[in-house]
């Protein structure tokens, strides 16, 4: 890991970021032992094995294999093991089959991590513009699965009965209650949405281009505990009138009735977090829910779920640097904000618009133009981040996706409503 | 049946529109054996009894036992086995076993829809105007039950090895080349869309509102299946490039090469249809794709599928009385436009649009609040009517919608593109 | 259906039989509308249509085509249909699918009967023995089809929550109190049990061998409703002490806490039959158990079942044409002995014997060699033949066989003890 | 460790045993990384850790629970996660979620199988006769999980696409061609099996009783890679006509075209091991075969699988302490006797016989009672024991037990027939 290190001092700023970010995810395995980092818990999550191994995979392929020439594959046997969803790359180990890989062991892992890291601080210097181009976006990517990972931690130690923490005996923060919800009121009327300029961002957020806002308003924080579990206590989950037919199914077949990870011990709502099972924060944000919980709860509440437009809108004037996100590894996990309408951290919230191209929308060429594109089926888009989005990553144009039943994500809700 | 006869003579339109409306759905039936009538070939499918007897119980649940003092149920029985997925209206059974209903016998289920009738055209004259709209929605709840009823009863038809004919010795229309596809272009800016005004409207159409459309061209017919041959003939079914990913995993799956009904005997493409199996005409509209086959197609093809108010601007200057759509019980199947632009019949014609409430949508107060918004994740918006659509049901403004890999309505596919 | 009035009046009682046999099945079908003969209601059931004709395509393929020189098929898509696991005899409608068969319709398939009977009269005096030798084989596989298209119409009817009568409106015959359970010693040492002689068999009844018996004991009845309401009053279906592992699995997964059919309502046990809903009989045998459920509740009662070879010897001095069988059309249903033990008719018995050959066990020759064979693995043996059981068709060397978890047959069971 | 190794030195032959019984399970996990021993690569299978606690649990709870006062658990909460299927010891882990227990980690695990081994050599000198006799019962049932212990191991390594060995770099021993297979006939007539006597038996090998052969032959050998590579070749997996109907359907459902872990590449068969993939020894005993293939074998050969009598009768007068059996950790597989007949070792040898019970069988008092009885449905015995049985552990009597569909085991075929 000296390479790392070193480069986190470099005078290129690219590969001081390229550091920092390889850097931050060797500190969120930190804890793991070699059978934490190596087993699934559910096909949608992968082992955090597999995540080390995968954003390298990135790296060694698009950088490394096209743009440095004479570069060896650090093991011949890992593109087939640790691409994951590019076709244009050929066969693939199946997803649902990550956690059989008990080799290579989490060492061997890091030693590749530390062997591209070593090769690209050497390369970096005479790399063309376009493989730099691909080095930022593997450090975006790289910062995806920073969040997938902690989520998938947290949802594999849910699965053993012995509940252990990720990182156990943090001090717990009081949390404080952030007060009445208010609204913020848009008379509608045209609005510039989506990403343009000369920052990072994926191909999906843009092009930038105007919508047609309805007078609507809309929250200016998130749905808390508290108010969760008032709508649990008045029969929310026992009430098909709230539900879309397809979350009502979702319901029954699955016999949800409280957000993930919520478990009422002795007459207590406790949750199941990084830092192991405490009683649940009244004031914190909701979160853990689908979009399905989401949208009843504003059917419920009387409300809707904002637009993405209406959402970018809102957060346009707001600093996506600022609020609860990741900045160094530990137990991560929503909080209120303290002053002032908060859009960014915390929790990821729902919108009620499908995931589905912008206008004018073409997927990049090449494999990395399967990045987002082919996934705009069945998906809603997610805003803000959360408190385990590396702090730097998200946008107001970022556009996070999930199907409508998933909630391992750090995933809350905020309520808007027709003027 | 002669309640329906007399009807159709009435002085009250309303009256004749529901004469009309009964007598058809008992002509498209007329052809059955009470098992034809009985048997559920999927889950998405209903038997044709089921049909019959389902709309009947919605004018006698909402009209007959609601808005007329001392009627008493035809069958205490039925709204349990009839009820669809009205959840207010209490327990029901269970969709995927609908086939198990030997009995009522399709003798008794039309005994059961003569009952309805009289006691319907008897009350008329005294019914307050709520329940004169209630018998209008049921008019044209019944007639998307007819369109169901053929693409069931197509199902349920394809699924016997020996290939039955609904209607079979059908004298076959030629068809012509309908002529290369042309392009109408649209400089972008608000339109108008979803229905306002006095005629008949679903609770989903509305409320009618701006949206801003951008520069772009939708095609002047929809794709043939000729053009739809060479698809295939390009390996588009082989090649995860052109697909969603969910639609890729829904080809490797279900073995998909080519559109629902379609088989290649002697090298000779072949379709399945209400006259039985036939060869392919080549210049008639491809129909039983899914939404993944259709955005597949315009992704091969270099567009796009329009979106919903692409769609409705585009259509809206047209009759949509117009087209080939179903005027009487018989094998209808898609056939090419005559002359000029055709947006209504033919085939419905997906759009890239999720199916999603219009700005300041509210469902319909009580049970038949149910009707549409539930069902408002995971589905994509149709627009345009089929072959199967009863004439005069249609609007530009009407939504109807099905997940992206159903097929087996009369779907089909036109082209856009951004300029 | 003249063909068969003429040959039950034949002189040749090989012709007599066939015409008996040929006629009780279609009296077997007379209350069936079209929609009752042809839907099936889970993969093991077969829609009665479907047994009508499989039948008949059993002496058409094996006798008519096979010896008749220039016999044309009735039809030549029915064998593709209506072959059921003969699989020398090629490609067959797969068995999960045959409820898609609207068509040919009931009269269709009764006018393949009439044919099919005329033909075979026709021919009866020229054939050879080997072609007599199948037909008797035919009447036998019918008379197994008898009984399968009673039990598959009640497991048929059951499904329908209107719970309607294969044969409503019947008197219901008092059941006697059978007398406390007697027990039959047996001191063990060597028996003959299988077949041999002249009479006809199947090829898995034989070849007639010893068997060494161990001192044992074998009750005089089987076990009556009231016995198996007391096993339930106890616990029986909630405590795994009494079940075999995968009988408890079967339990829990299937929330299984009574017999096929039972309910309790208003605080009073009910069963489904061919008669409808009706109390149940205390003093009846139970019936519709699983293996399963017979080996708990033996458990339970501190025995265990008979074993193949001792229930055998036990019966064999018992005429197997005496007992409540199969005579005429009706609800038949399990009811108590008169006098004495009895070994035949009421309800299959199940044993504690694995179905696997006989020393010596060869199957046929040729595609009827797949009749018994190739089924011995996983399923246990029945004895004695039950109310839906021809008269004339059960022997003491009778081997029934069903899977451990299947109950829709008339099974009982027949307790025994070491001693 | 350093108890294990005090007590391999004890003057107490049955602590001697229990040492080396425990030191022996250790050895064989002494290869795995903490990963190794925590996935579960099927649900039939188990983590190496689990068995390491699980056998631990057995003795922790049979002996030092039940007959060592003041004794408190090691961990609170080891008996949920360990308790295998003794339902009367209350809760337990679902056992196809085993593999997501990543805490307790392998070393705790470990510690725990130090702890118990401690205070059980402590306690020793001062239990009761019924107490040693769990002993003896734990020693037995731990040498049974060091067998599954390797074939689970065998088949996680199998599914990593790398492919690494348990024990990389064994030299590898020619194997001799092992002659034809000869028969040894037997007359018939009454012979005793079972067992009796003072040695260690399960409850199910008992109790010894009379059972009647008939004439037969039973082969001198297994059948070879060799011979079986010819059954493939004259297409015995593509041939329904050899095949039981169960194993068909499971032939066709899993597209079986070999045993498992056979894999032909470059035209070249070979078979993976725990040394990794090598080319396969034709002269080798087959293994990982299931029931089906071995009776679709014997079928195609013209014979039959012998009786669990039968092959009890002919290996009576055998040494089962001979033979290649476990006897040290190591890549243990199947190699030809090389002289004379053998009945022991090498592979479990699949018999006709369902696993059911013996005259007189009654399953133990209390949870150990569950140990065999409840598994009598749906199985088939097997017989001889491997080379992955620690040598000492099988005996003529012993009855393994598998389902049909089974073959990650080292399972086998002789043949037999009759005469």
């Amino acid at each position: 890991m000296s390479a790392i290190r070193a480069v986190q001092n470099s005078r290129d700023p690219a590969l001081r970021h390229f550091g920092a970010v390889r850097a931050l995810t060797e500190a969120l395995t930190e804890p793991l032992s070699d059978a934490d980092a190596t087993v699934q818990s559910m096909a949608d999550a992968s082992p955090a094995k597999w995540h080390l191994a995968h954003t390298t995979w990135f790296f060694e392929t698009f950088i490394l294999r096209d743009h440095v020439s004479g570069y060896a594959l650090h093991d011949e046997r890992f593109p087939y093991l640790f691409n994951s969803y590019y076709e244009a790359e050929g066969e693939r180990h199946v997803r649902a089959r990550r956690g059989m890989l008990t080799r290579p062991t989490l060492a061997e892992v890091r030693q590749y991590r530390a062997h591209v890291d070593a090769a690209l601080a050497d390369a970096m210097p005479d790399l063309p513009q376009s493989a730099r181009t691909l080095i930022e976006l593997g450090c975006h990517h790289e910062q995806q699965h920073q969040e997938l990972l902690l989520t998938d931690l947290l949802h594999l130690f849910s699965c053993n009965p012995i509940e252990p923490a990720v990182w156990p005996g943090q001090r717990k923060v009081p949390v404080r209650w952030p007060g009445e919800m208010g609204w913020i009121e848009h008379d509608g009327g045209q609005v510039e949405i989506g990403h343009a300029g000369d920052g990072f961002a994926f191909d999906c957020e843009g092009p930038r281009h105007a919508e047609l806002l309805h007078p609507h308003a809309i929250a200016d924080r998130t749905v808390t505990n508290r108010e969760w579990t008032a709508f649990i206590e008045d029969g929310g989950y026992a009430e098909p009138r709230h539900w879309l037919s397809d979350g009502w199914a979702w319901v029954q077949e699955n016999g949800i009735s409280a957000p993930l990870y919520w478990d009422k011990r002795d007459g207590v709502w406790t949750r199941f977090g990084l830092d192991g099972r405490r009683p649940l924060d009244p004031a914190a944000p909701v979160t853990h829910i689908s979009f399905f919980e989401a949208d009843a709860y504003a059917s419920w509440a009387g409300g809707r779920l904002p637009t993405e437009a209406e959402w970018e809108a809102a957060a346009s004037g707001h600093d996506a640097a600022d609020g609860n996100q990741l900045d160094r590894a530990g137990p991560v996990e929503p909080r209120p904000a303290e002053t002032g309408p908060a859009f960014f951290g915390d929790v990821w919230e729902w919108t009620g618009s499908a995931y589905r191209p912008y206008p004018g929308f073409h997927p990049a060429e090449g494999a990395v133009g399967e990045y987002n594109g082919k996934f705009m089926s069945g998906q809603f888009v997610l805003k803000g981040g959360s408190c385990a989005t590396p702090r730097g990553h998200v946008r107001a144009s970022y556009r996070n996706f999930f199907y409508p039943h998933q909630r391992w994500q750090f995933t809350g809700v905020r309520l808007a409503k027709d003027l």
